[in-house]
């Protein structure tokens, strides 16, 4: 696991220096509700460490990786949309709207998602 | 890895029985791109083996699941578009639009992508 920078807002929110409203954590990841929601359900989940985006990541971050995909489908689970249905987007790079340079995984669910506008 | 299953169309498409536009195939991930395109790149990504969607993946899957990413990580520089960016996305579900139920990851790219109506 990489170390966290001093400077990002979100390892901030994962060592707990900025406060969120935290919906699960371990070891790995952290997941918080993000601030502006686009659904009713809308949860980032981030690596306890530094790393920038998709690109950004090795072969070795596979299992890391596949983890937070889980982590998705177990908070999905434990919020009630597993089986209504949920979406878990990462975006990397500018044409993404990447905003924040710390690799996210968006938790979408609780209402119908549209999907061919994107 | 999972077997096939011999009713799936993705499972068809892995092995080959139905033709498609294969960008990338290794032991664990088929590529092919999507009949009906939301994006000038619109790629899907699925296992060689059936796995209904995330639900239906367990603890031990991670591996498959964070390469099937860094496929998609792969693919979108092979395509020129690692540094524009892209977006990768999971569908589980009704809410989410899932049609096929066979785990699939969409890789959008080659234009801006909207996000806030999703």
């Amino acid at each position: 696991m990489r170390n966290f920078d001093s400077d990002c807002i979100f390892c901030k929110i994962a060592k707990g220096e900025i406060s969120s409203e935290i919906v699960y954590q371990d070891e790995f990841v952290t997941a918080f509700k993000d601030l502006s929601p686009v659904a009713p359900v809308h949860i980032l989940m981030v690596p306890n460490g530094h790393y920038l985006d998709l690109n950004d990541c090795a072969e070795s971050d596979k299992e890391l990786l596949g983890y937070i995909l889980l982590v998705g489908a177990k908070i999905a689970k434990q919020l009630g949309i597993d089986q209504s249905g949920y979406r878990i987007i990462v975006n990397d790079g500018p044409d993404a709207g990447q905003t924040v340079f710390h690799l996210h995984f968006h938790l979408l669910g609780g209402r119908p998602l549209a999907f061919k506008n994107q």
